[in-house]
């Protein structure tokens, strides 16, 4: 169902919408200039268009959601995941603004946001990461970005009333469930959008789908992602929406944001940079044997985790010591005045440290799986052409996916992860 | 802030809203017999009137919730709770209908529920525990209800939709914040509301406030009845919510009816078994020794949650195998016909359990700590009027609900709670 009014434009009307409005032209170009701007639909993405216009004075992005995703025309998706998207932006920009581009405009008739446009060298980090770079300010700025973002937005921060007010804007149940079916339930049975490199790995998925362990795994997070309502989350934190330079980080394409676990966004993360890492090896050649990368991507997965578990629980202590915190630790039970104040903070991080670690670990096992032998996979593992070898690291990631997955509690801390997932080549 | 058009009732003005009703009147009388029906109020809970009408067909009874609550004319309560309660009911009904009174009307504008009258010798069971009274089928119907009324609102029975459809509709925040506040947070601080066996129980209460354990533990519970929203809760499940006789079981006054963890109303049920355990002792007299009722209660406990948790899996196996199961165990993953289906079906299940034990307890551990040093106390051991008498058995529970709060995980099952719980007298 579209929305009533909605035209969807193309890149002349993205001009034209743009001109029609001085405060957003102004960032483009002086007035009457509009017939000299560049607009280009550059969306690479599986859903949404979007258009970048250029001008004298600057440029903006304008980025529209049809009633129906882009690859797709069958496939319908609400245009509400515009406001979603908008609504998290702002909500990002109030905790990180540095990691996020400014939303100028959002209309919700059009299904369309207008925003900071984030000019070359920025472009998408998987892309990067499959051309052999290292990014060496990426994990600190992801792992400020998710501390910031997830902290504040949770009940740690918040009292009860804001938080259920936030709960109640971003009930995002349509995409939601694209979540749950592709990454939860979809490669632990025979879906016939399913696919993975054939012949080579079908012993591996039909193994998948006769997993006992791993399917109950699966239904677990499930349970996780759609219950356990913590924080807003970005919904699709991945290396395909995190713009980058070496020197500054951005993270777009929210229109997945809902509340939900902690874990979910930073295990994400994690398992797309050990995708990365075991691609690495399959986009190597003797020329270009990208030791470097593999190396910095398994250090990079550790100094993201310990930055973000460091800076979340930083941010708590300060909320609690100011009286600023949220319901969840309140100053007269948890702050330095009150009796064995300080102590209980300590266990009661030392606690959500513990029970954090372990999700996040399963959550990366079960989004390294999807990318394997569901329905989307990913340009690290795609760009390897020869099926063999691309095929040897998929099959190396999915072993270490699945003990991730099952076995979450084996592993003490991100060290020990990397080092799995070394051993696993 | 009141309904507008809102009016609360007195006896004549209830008689005088069924008269007006003919579908209604018919259950209680002949038309134009309402002069003759006797109308009374009985509440005694803190919140709400509630009339019994009664005639020469039948009963009926009227409750109504006023803008503030009954004890406390400036302590406002949102009216919506009435739409909570009826709805709640309605839903529970569907589920377990033998254990909950008939809602016949919800009259939004009135705050109002006409309901089934639960005749003599129906009465409150938490003042049958306290005069001694032992209710042989009252563990397996409260097991009973609980099962059918979480399961069927879990994600084991309904599709995401449902289920958020569900989440949408109880959303109950003013209620659950009273929860949260009285139960996860004053009793672990100074609050001026908490009131204790004084001077008996002075020590316990200050070591309490300074206890860094307990006060993490109470702060994870908060977070967990806030965020983990599984089903559909009675939200406050406990003796004084359950009418009965030695052969049927009612719950009623689901008021704070709300989504959130399964552990929560079994976990308080089994708090208020142990609280009547504990008092036992302290309404014993040399005559009525009660040696039998307690052994009955700690007997109670246990078969409530085998019940439980038995008949919860039955129902969620059954769903699999027949293919009605909701959005967490579909059959193409945990069904008969699936590959490792039956077996992760089990392997769900046993981590499902796993998990609850601990949680089920720490939320019991809790129940009883705010019971013995918070705001509002229970008849159990307020019936025991010798103060020292009192602290005796309340010091007793003290220390058995810090146990459970803090170390639940030492309990492999019920049996052993109930040994702990012995063990302490
Ligand atoms: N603010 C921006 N500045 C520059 N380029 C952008 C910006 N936002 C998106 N893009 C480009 O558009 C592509 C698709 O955007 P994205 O938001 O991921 O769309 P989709 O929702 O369809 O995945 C990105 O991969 C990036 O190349
Ligand atoms: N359906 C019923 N049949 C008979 N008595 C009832 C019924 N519902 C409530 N009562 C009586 O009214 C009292 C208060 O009802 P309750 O719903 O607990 O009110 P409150 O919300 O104020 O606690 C109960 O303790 C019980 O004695
Ligand atoms: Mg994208
Ligand atoms: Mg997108
Ligand atoms: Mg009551
Ligand atoms: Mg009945
Ligand atoms: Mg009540």
């Amino acid at each position: 169902s579209t929305i009533p009014g909605f035209r969807a434009l193309d890149a002349e009307g993205v001009r034209g919408y743009l001109a029609a409005d001085p405060e957003l032209a102004r960032r483009i170009g002086p007035s009457r200039s509009e017939a000299d701007w560049q607009v280009r639909e550059v969306g690479d993405g599986n859903i949404n268009y979007v258009y970048i216009v250029k001008g004298p004075a600057g440029g903006l992005v304008v980025k529209q959601g049809l009633p129906y995703i882009r690859i797709a025309r069958d496939w319908a998706l609400t245009q509400e995941r515009a406001r979603f998207e908008a609504e998290a932006l702002q909500e990002q920009a109030r905790h990180a603004p540095v990691h996020v581009p400014a939303v100028h405009r959002f209309d919700a008739q059009l299904a369309l946001i207008v925003m900071e446009y984030l000019p070359p060298p920025h472009s998408i980090v998987r892309g990067q990461l499959t051309a052999g770079a290292l990014l060496p300010r990426l994990p600190a700025h992801v792992a400020e970005f998710m501390a910031a973002t997830l902290f504040g937005t949770s009940l740690f921060a918040l009292d009860t009333i804001r938080w259920r007010q936030q709960q109640a804007r971003f009930q995002n149940g349509e995409l939601c469930r694209l979540t749950e079916q592709v990454i939860f339930s979809d490669p632990y049975r025979a879906a016939r959008v399913n696919r993975h490199t054939t012949p080579q790995l079908d012993a591996e998925a039909a193994a998948l789908r006769a997993d006992p362990q791993a399917k109950a795994a699966a239904a677990a997070l499930k349970a996780k992602f759609c219950e356990l309502q913590q924080a807003l989350l970005h919904g699709d934190l991945h290396t395909g929406s995190i713009m980058a330079t070496q020197e500054t980080t951005y993270m777009i394409d929210a229109e997945f944001a809902c509340v939900g676990p902690i874990a979910f966004d930073v295990g994400k993360m994690v398992g797309n940079l050990l995708l990365a890492f075991f691609a690495s090896d399959g986009l190597a050649s003797a020329a270009e044997p990208r030791h470097r990368q593999r190396r910095w991507l398994l250090q990079a997965t550790e100094e993201m985790y310990s930055n973000f578990t460091n800076t979340f629980v930083s941010r708590w202590t300060t909320a609690v010591q100011s009286s600023t915190a949220g319901d969840l630790c309140p100053a007269d039970i948890f702050g330095p005045e009150a009796a064995g104040g300080a102590e209980a903070l300590q266990v009661a991080q030392a606690t959500f440290l513990l029970e954090l670690l372990p999700d996040v670990l399963a959550f990366a096992g079960a989004v390294m799986i999807r990318r394997i032998v569901g329905i989307a996979h990913v340009a690290d593992l795609d760009t390897i052409s020869d099926p063999d070898i691309r095929a040897v690291c998929e099959r190396r990631a999915l072993r270490c996916a699945r003990e991730l997955l099952v076995n979450p509690q084996r592993f003490a801390d991100m060290r020990a992860v990397a080092a799995h997932a070394d051993a696993a080549r």
